[in-house]
């Protein structure tokens, strides 16, 4: 049985404050639970009956046994999903000199929780270890997040930091992507193996500040081109299409 | 101001079945009303004063001045947008000898909103006529599926179809497309300008009657290849990067 206490510790991790503080977060859903909890230390588990057998040898920390309806009461989503765990986040100090040589994801201002998690996922996927976010992007420990992610978070580092100082510093050794309405078609330039791809804020696209930085500015095409169409692709859609560029030479 | 009959009708269209008895559905949002006014016969449109000059001269019908608080009384999202419109559903006839000589996507049971919305402005972006989609898949006509669009559910074709049974047609005179972890990698593959691509559900991919429809399985490889990652993309993200590989040929 959840204890009061335990559900107010989860509750209070869906605000980020709280998770800063405590350096906890909370994941749900036994799929996603299974895929990170070997990385993890867990404060404690909960689930069903039915999934203890399961989550047993994952991990060292206690396991509560709760019914549904509990663990849909403490549930952050929607959508429970038979399953919470308490984690201690993990995050590697950031060290711009470990980007050398790779593929790097900058996210500008990423607000929507759905996008980040899944531009994660796609990070995971196609070989990208770091992510360097402004620190107005949305929080990775944001239980939406984590959730589609798809455990991809425990696998791809994700960092706050100053985006256009760190951006201005790497510009001097490795090319800066970003993605312009007036940029070159993707499908024809050339694509570095080390460099850093900048994606935008779903309105606003890129800042001004951020642009400053960008040495490489690419273009999707629509088709057939220059036909009348939406403005623009979904933020996590255009990392999509471009991760796979880079990843296909 | 809003009357109560509207109120009423607004929230009753959250329902598959009151858009179906009606023929009518919700959109939210300024960006998103003002790009598919045009293209729908409007019940009538409620906005703040700020957007009736804007939005006057994009539809012969009556034109709701409310306040902001009024509006997000009516609304169907979490976060309200200033605006709601309900407009008169508009679907083309589904004529399967429409799809000769175009590239067409299918849905196997996309039960997310959100993807469903993001998959119909990619097929926007990419010359994409025309999505047929099994019964069981998201209804275009959510407000979640509206927005998620953006605009893009003006221009495109959405028919909700028995799938296996239009795809077995189609198989015979041209290629049908699916995703599979045992595909050939699409990055080799010829790709034509004539066929199907099938997508499939969230968790569970294609359904095995589609699959037997599918001529050409395709694999979006991740990066270093073989490497353990997360299983699979997102369904949204996995059509964005098939898509630009057929279109960037």
């Amino acid at each position: 049985m959840l204890t009061k206490n335990q559900i107010k510790l989860i509750q209070s991790l869906a605000r980020k404050k709280v998770r800063d503080e405590e350096s906890l977060f909370v994941a749900e859903g036994i799929k996603t639970i299974r895929d990170i909890l070997p990385y993890f230390d867990a404060q404690f588990v909960v689930c069903t009956e039915e999934y203890v057998h399961e989550l047993k040898p994952l991990t060292k920390s206690e396991i509560v046994v709760a019914t549904k309806q509990e663990i849909e009461k403490a549930s952050l989503l929607q959508a429970s999903q038979g399953a919470i765990a308490v984690l201690r986040k993990s995050t590697k100090p950031f060290d711009v000199s470990e980007l050398k040589g790779k593929l790097t994801v900058a996210l500008d201002t990423v607000q929507d929780p759905g996008n980040l998690g899944t531009i994660i996922r796609l990070c995971d996927w196609f070989g990208v270890e770091n992510v360097i976010c402004s620190r107005d992007t949305a929080d990775v420990w944001n239980p939406k997040v984590v959730q589609a992610t798809m455990g991809a978070v425990a696998r791809v580092n994700v960092h706050y930091v100053d985006l256009p100082q760190v951006l201005s510093e790497l510009k001097n050794y490795m090319p800066v992507y970003g993605t312009f309405l007036e940029g070159k078609t993707i499908y024809d330039m050339e694509l570095s193996h080390e460099g850093v791809v900048v994606m935008g804020n779903e309105g606003n696209g890129i800042s001004d500040a951020v642009k400053q930085c960008v040495s490489h500015k690419l273009f999707i095409p629509n088709f057939p081109l220059g036909r009348t169409t939406s403005e623009s692709l979904n933020v996590s859609t255009a990392t999509a299409i471009t991760l796979s560029e880079f990843r296909r030479r």
